[in-house]
């Protein structure tokens, strides 16, 4: 049997900006005791990640500065947050354009998952990338993006020995390397 | 060339509860602009994973019920934050003993990476735990626990088809099939 589920009793946010919401909500437990509850939405809660594959077999990867961990030295494959009205195929797309200037002829789908473990709402979508095809958009203003094409193994080793941190990377990679029988 | 690191300029805590901080920064761009910037800590910004194995092969899997999500028909492994003062062992110890009843003869770590893709601040350490022995600390009291021990490769077929959808767990069954060889 599957848990009881928790009643929401009450619901204020607490604050909102370009790229997060917070909002505290009263929660009542199975018990009926009730709880508060910070529940955090980046952006829209749903984000979707591609590991592009150039014909030659080599990813295309991308480096930044992330804030939240000081530091802009760890590859990372395009990850993007979905905009309000998007599928994850055309987010997909899009984050391609804007993040290394090409579109995919041909996405699969690998996982939807939940990123973090308890206060965090966000979805994440992955895709292998096929076909790619010199294609840009802006790009996001405050980002300022390297690109490099690697070949494959080369990531998954990075992904092995945790030097490739980002989760939709770690998990896009694992997946892609058994579909690959590496 | 790395990316050039950003600077912060000013930091205001907006919101605190006991499961999560949110502060909000002002951000200098390498180009001398500057942004606001949200930063999400749940807990200590650190939680770990364990993916228990019994000596027959099985795993040991929780399902509880996942507020966020409204749903609490998708299994995980032990998962949780860590406390303050601990090293990412003692916590999956702890872990595994509140959750699961177990504590582990021995640990391997398998990964740290980034949960979340930009504006949450989580590291996540993961670990197979093996020589498994009862040993039990209590519950979180907002916690209502299902245990079940299953096939690992019934785990497996669970996350390659996005049921389970729990990062750490996700992120750990791969690496545990891909030292299993299956």
């Amino acid at each position: 049997m599957s848990p009881h589920p928790w009643r929401t009793r009450a619901s204020r946010e607490i604050y909102r900006n370009k790229w997060l919401r917070l909002r505290e909500d009263i929660a009542e437990l199975p018990d009926g005791r009730t709880t508060i509850y910070g529940v955090v939405t980046p952006g829209v809660g749903q984000c979707v990640g591609v590991l592009p594959f150039l014909n030659d077999g080599r990813v295309v990867m991308i480096r930044q500065y992330r804030y939240i961990y000081g530091e802009g030295h760890r590859w990372e494959m395009p990850t993007g947050g979905m905009h309000a009205g998007e599928t994850p195929e055309e987010a997909a797309q899009r984050e391609l354009q804007e993040e290394i200037g090409y579109r995919a002829g041909r996405f699969e789908w690998i996982s939807s998952y939940y990123t973090s473990k308890s206060v965090v709402e966000e979805t994440a979508h992955l895709f292998l990338g096929f076909d790619l095809m010199p294609s840009s958009l802006p790009q996001d203003d405050t980002e300022f993006l390297e690109i490099e094409a690697m070949p494959f193994a080369h990531v998954l080793d990075m992904v092995l020995r945790s030097d490739i941190r980002d989760s939709m990377t770690v998990t896009a990679v694992l997946l892609a390397a058994r579909r690959l029988g590496l």
